[in-house]
């Protein structure tokens, strides 16, 4: 007879635990297919329970299909349950950031200094929208975006970046990365894309990952070249900004591109303008999209360089007819970005806390740049440096002409402690820059301490 | 010599001004391509204004590639750069929802009661977090999810569905949707996906967008049957409370389609738990990942369902295998769920106020349920009408057996203002139910106006 020692003190029911210790004698083998269970009434004496304990958990073993039942002849176990000891498979731990090197100084890139970022004030819009809108935030949101945010970026676009577009092309979406997930899937996986080589080397994962062919482009001063393009039918590009060489594409390249994809049917050109905000020297180099007359530029732009990469918030605008087929074929999916951020930028946004943030990140951010600027031209090291794309954006290139290759000089400032980045990275796989270059963002260093970095550098390479 | 009206009272600066006209002039071919343009003394005379403004100006032209310079010889406008005229196309409006009919009653399936939401605590958690981690909310978050709400997350798997797992194996992401494009990137688009048929019909969608090969597979009454699945190699399925038809999956189905993943390299069982919360009548069904001893399940579920369609929270639980997989390719990824979003849900599950709302909103559902039961038991349509799948979720199945095909049920429900949804839009193409049978979703109507809607129910059918 089964003999199980039940808890009636116990927060567990008494039908859940009898009902437990049965399923385990089932899985553990201990109790074999086709054994006979004894009756509700036999089994409720010898445990001393009452006998709708038994029904309940037989009821529920039955329901589950743990245990058979036959008419007049009571509850058998199921043939072929026994399941082998849950010994899990424990998941090797992430792999550890490469252990212990600490750096004194590093020109990472890909970093936003959030004290730059008007908390205070996003929060206070933060807490007003929990107010006002209350639980028409638990709403499934639009699938394009909220209208108020939509509105939000449409202003925007037209009052800095001289994009004349409608609310109804513009899809919101949890970053860039999602965002080309979806127009991989929109503009098909069977084209090949072109990207720019150097370029972000997370595209190619993403582009692979979404199984569509890709085709690095090399560039020349001027950026990507039209007449290169082969039997490329897409094109990711950076026109105002190139990432990450800052090469700014006069509008000469611009119209060829725009001319390219005129010539036939199906070609198109995603502008990536991911931080056309931070320019330095004059006003903004205009938007592709600006000049698109034959709608075939894709303008993609995300809120993680001017707000926070936390934010995770990213737009698309698209050309008319994509847009068509993005609604015939997309509209069953849902906003991936929640109402409460949507709703919090469009204020942020509305309110012009958007553009001071921007005007005054662009201040400090220049600082640095210029203190980083000058710290090289003092130093030792000016004769054997050249500097690049210091125009915009968040970092320099930077090529050093002491002899050294790329790797060297990454590794001996590493051994002073400062870490620098090699441009070899951004290249295509089997494909690499002519010269030792180095990439120095420098928007997470404080203006002060540009010339004790720089002083580093000079005993690392001299 | 070009004659422009410039505004020196504008916030627009001077030199903005004349950069504009020229650039609208060559954009309009007004200025022909090679054409030489005045020297600055000549313009900066002609129209009153400093030469600086003029230098300003055409430097601005000269940088991004309007005009090109020769030594000595002056500006010239670049050859071949005439825009047409802007005339944006104007992308149809978004078509309109079917206009017109309103209903008084509508069992949609895929609505919660947002005011069944806590919002005041969520709110009250909200402001906590803001205050709490302040900027430190802006730092790109951890790809996987915070640490915080995987481990709410690996407790509510323990407490509540009995699965053990290590927080390295889950994986937050903007909704179901999402995860599953990161799925479908993660097991490849080459092997054959089997679906369930009638299932979500969001699926075929998704897998469509992604290329990968569907196969629907029918179900018999215990769900989906491993000896069915030909030459598929990953299953999606819903094994505890299937989408729509409320099929409780037995034990020993189970066991086959664990039988069936181990029994060759790379197979996997996709389980979506989507409202393993909403069971009424006893214990939940296990989860199908419990019994999951050789790591081939992946686990799946959301809380739009029990929390808000509009937060776009889901996750998944890789198995050990998947997961070097998934943190050697897309380890570049970032997180898609803002970081306030998560701390907030976090601080939810760890209160304990995500389990007193789910608690909750079961009576108030249930209730719901049992008002539409008793509704229909004791009207005139109770001999013509058999109910299935009330154990669980949102929704039942109502088979009406008045010879009435579903489509006539339908538009003769609607009207008399009652919006139903029939069976056959769950199913593939090609494929449909055997008997008229309609869906039912209660959990967007009050219990007190069931009554109402089946008495207009039984004037539409009978």
């Amino acid at each position: 007879m089964l003999t199980y020692v039940l808890d009636p003190a116990s927060r567990t029911p008494l039908y859940e635990q009898l009902y437990r210790f049965i399923r385990q004698d089932i899985s553990s083998g201990v109790l074999k297919g086709g054994e006979r269970l004894p009756s509700n009434r036999q089994l409720a004496q010898h445990l001393e329970v009452s006998r709708i304990t038994v029904e309940t958990a037989y009821a529920q073993l039955l329901a589950e299909g743990y245990l058979t039942s036959a008419p007049r002849k009571g509850y058998f176990v199921q043939e072929s349950l026994a399941v082998p000891p849950h010994k899990p498979i424990l998941p090797r731990p992430a792999p550890d950031k490469p252990a212990g090197q600490r750096f004194l100084f590093d020109f990472k890139t890909n970093i936003v200094d959030t004290d730059c970022f008007p908390f205070s004030t996003w929060a206070r819009l933060s807490r007003a929208v929990l107010t006002d809108y209350a639980n028409r935030l638990l709403l499934e949101s639009a699938p394009q975006g909220e209208a108020e945010l939509r509105e939000a970026i449409r202003a925007y676009l037209l009052s800095f970046r001289g994009i004349e577009v409608s609310t109804e092309q513009i899809v919101v979406g949890a970053g860039s990365e999602y965002l080309l997930h979806l127009l991989i899937q929109l503009l098909g996986r069977e084209r090949v894309y072109a990207l720019e080589n150097p370029g972000y080397r997370k595209l190619y994962q993403i582009f692979e990952a979404n199984g569509a062919a890709v085709r690095p482009i090399a560039l020349d001063g001027k950026g990507l070249r039209a007449d290169l393009l082969g039997d490329a039918s897409a094109v990711y590009l950076t026109p105002s900004h190139h990432f990450p060489t800052g090469v700014v594409m006069p509008v000469p390249r611009r119209m060829q591109l725009l001319q390219w994809a005129a010539e036939q049917p199906g070609r198109y050109l995603i502008e990536d303008d991911y931080d056309s905000e931070f320019r330095y020297s004059s006003r903004p180099m205009p938007a592709l999209k600006e000049l698109d007359r034959q709608e075939r530029v894709i303008y993609l732009n995300t809120f993680a360089k001017s707000l926070a990469p936390s934010l995770r918030i990213g737009y698309m605008v698209l050309p008319a007819p994509l847009l068509s087929a993005y609604r015939d074929r997309f509209s069953l999916y849902s906003a991936s970005v929640p109402a409460f951020e949507q709703h919090t930028l469009a204020r942020f946004m509305e309110s012009g806390a958007f553009e001071r943030h921007i005007s005054r990140s662009r201040n400090v951010y220049k600082g640095r740049l210029e203190a980083l600027l000058t710290a090289l031209r003092e130093s030792p090291l000016a004769p054997l440096t050249e500097i690049h794309g210091s125009e915009a954006g968040l970092h320099i290139l930077m090529r050093v002409k002491n002899g050294l290759r790329e790797e060297d000089l990454v590794r001996r400032a590493a051994a002073k402690g400062v870490r620098v980045y090699g441009l070899s990275a951004y290249y295509a796989p089997g494909s690499r820059p002519e010269k030792a270059t180095l990439i120095l963002g420098y928007a997470g260093i404080d203006s002060d301490r540009f010339q004790e970095a720089v002083a580093l550098l000079c005993e690392a390479w001299l």
